[in-house]
């Protein structure tokens, strides 16, 4: 590449592992890079290891350090956006209110921008994904629990205290719905994502239905009851499809407040999407129960697919909101 | 005021009244007027009545024809906002997608833009009202049903097919609430709201409960039940307050999502707003409710309270619309 082209360095900070890349400003993915955080042995030794990760992502990526033009960080968690600053931190004992982004731009000595990791997820397949050009757009993250993010005219709505997008808390149904360790009930993450499928199996279970599966294995996982419906198991089956269904009402409830163009469903509790019957059974019944219950125009215009950047998405859109902040 | 200041007239139709004013550009209100809107003579009586009514308000208002910049149209219902299109005017006999923009355009011979009614008393009340200045805001009108408008960095948020802010469908209860006729279950709307306070009314006598108020009048209205509720009936005061219990699990979900800054509630439930007892009462339960249900932060931070201007801020915001697309 030119020695002028300008390049982002995106970086997904998870509490066990760090996905990193080099984007150029036109979006073309150079180098990345998925490796441990060594967030156990510290912050010193996750800055630490998290730089000369990013040193030798340049180097591979044949680009030399002025190139790069900002750094994007995202993580997960409650933070505060504009002032760069992680809340609670990668569970890291004794860290309360990281600075994290100015950490980030001292020690590489670059502008930085911090994100929450599915906003920035959002952005990217927005940039480079499934949501390409969308003037709008929410991505439902389904993994253990359930995130979200929201792209409006081609940026990250962090609202008004960096709360915005936390679509997993949709309330969908108040009285009588599940109950949550923090007192809030029947919302979406109660209903949908790993955590919620073993408990919504152990329940079915009980209330008499039966299945191929040891349902008193008390390391019954989600995916194990993904691959039971895979496999032919009828209530593994059933539940997933339920999933879709409690997912729809809380993309309903999306669409009645923003209508955005398209909504996106990524994560790693989407069934391997559209490379099997179940992913496919998955999003069909997704798109027929939002049909149901919304208005005749937003149901048939709303595009609701899968996302397609995988796990790649957070670094991918770290450089989006690095680049979006930091124009070359 | 100088012969070369520049004004809006905000037109706000409903099907039966119209409200109007011209605003100036830095947000005085030079003249208003509430009328009837003489649609029952058809479209083409309608717009001869809203011609003659603006034009006694620009001579009212001491100003020139020529100084008025451009006109906003705020309209009930669904309709296409970019192109100016209403789905289906207020009841008209014969009339579906009417080019209201166009048709007020060339008979004013002026610029004109369209508005949802809700979405422009959301504009009205970020300019000139209750949330002045505000960055980010929900605002809820609660009538007969309950509609809702957002405003986001100082401009209504139509979303992708003008559909955003159909904040009485947003679904709280999806397993056992009540049903529409529509076949949409658990929604705001049928919760809160005139329609719905009467029919849980009926409800709640019709499952023992007792009341001053005679429920098997069939002309009982909201008003009587909110009336009976600040004279100390009980039922009343309680389904009244279960309404802001509902309105909070609604507003809870726009939080979840938009994470605005502030909320605001008008329109004619409002039971008096800061002035009554009853009124403080529901604010005060829908604060409450709110922030046991959403997270610290924004329970604190979100600005919760009534909406100011009344029915104004439709006809103002229409005017900041037409502000918006047509600056001097």
């Amino acid at each position: 590449m030119p020695a002028s082209e300008s390049c982002y360095l995106g970086i997904d900070i998870g509490g066990s592992s760090i996905k990193a890349g080099i984007v150029t400003n036109d979006g073309r993915i150079l180098q990345k890079r998925h490796a441990s955080s060594a967030l156990e042995d510290g912050l010193e030794a996750g800055l630490a290891n998290l730089e000369r990760i990013s040193r030798e992502l340049v180097v591979d990526a044949g680009i030399t350090w002025d190139q790069v033009r900002a750094i994007g960080v995202a993580a997960p968690g409650t933070m505060d956006i504009p002032a760069g600053v992680v809340f609670h931190p990668f569970n890291l004992p004794g860290w309360k209110n990281l600075p994290l982004r100015d950490m980030v731009s001292q020690r590489f000595g670059k502008p930085a921008v911090l994100q929450n990791d599915a906003n920035a997820a959002a952005l990217g397949e927005t940039w480079l994904g499934a949501g390409k050009n969308a003037g709008s757009l929410m991505f439902w993250t389904l993994g253990t629990g359930v995130g979200g993010g929201i792209v409006l005219d081609g940026k990250v709505w962090e609202g008004a205290h960096s709360h915005a997008a936390e679509c997993g808390h949709i309330i969908i149904q108040e009285d009588g719905g599940p109950r949550s360790e923090f007192g809030i009930h029947g919302c979406v993450e109660l209903y949908v994502g790993a955590k919620a499928l073993v408990r919504r199996f152990r329940e079915a279970i009980a209330a008499g239905r039966s299945s191929s599966l040891a349902s008193d294995d008390a390391s019954l996982t989600a995916l194990a009851i993904s691959q039971a419906a895979q496999s032919g198991d009828e209530l593994s089956h059933d539940l997933i499809l339920e999933s879709a269904k409690y997912l729809a009402i809380g993309t309903v409830n999306v669409i009645h407040i923003l209508n955005p163009e398209m909504v996106l469903v990524g994560g790693a509790m989407t069934f391997g999407q559209h490379t099997t019957e179940l992913g496919r059974a998955f999003l069909e019944a997704l798109r027929a129960e939002v049909k149901k219950r919304t208005f005749p125009i937003t149901g048939e215009r709303t595009v609701i697919d899968y996302a397609s950047l995988g796990n790649e998405a957070g670094f991918i859109g770290a450089a989006a909101c690095a680049r979006i902040k930091y124009p070359v």
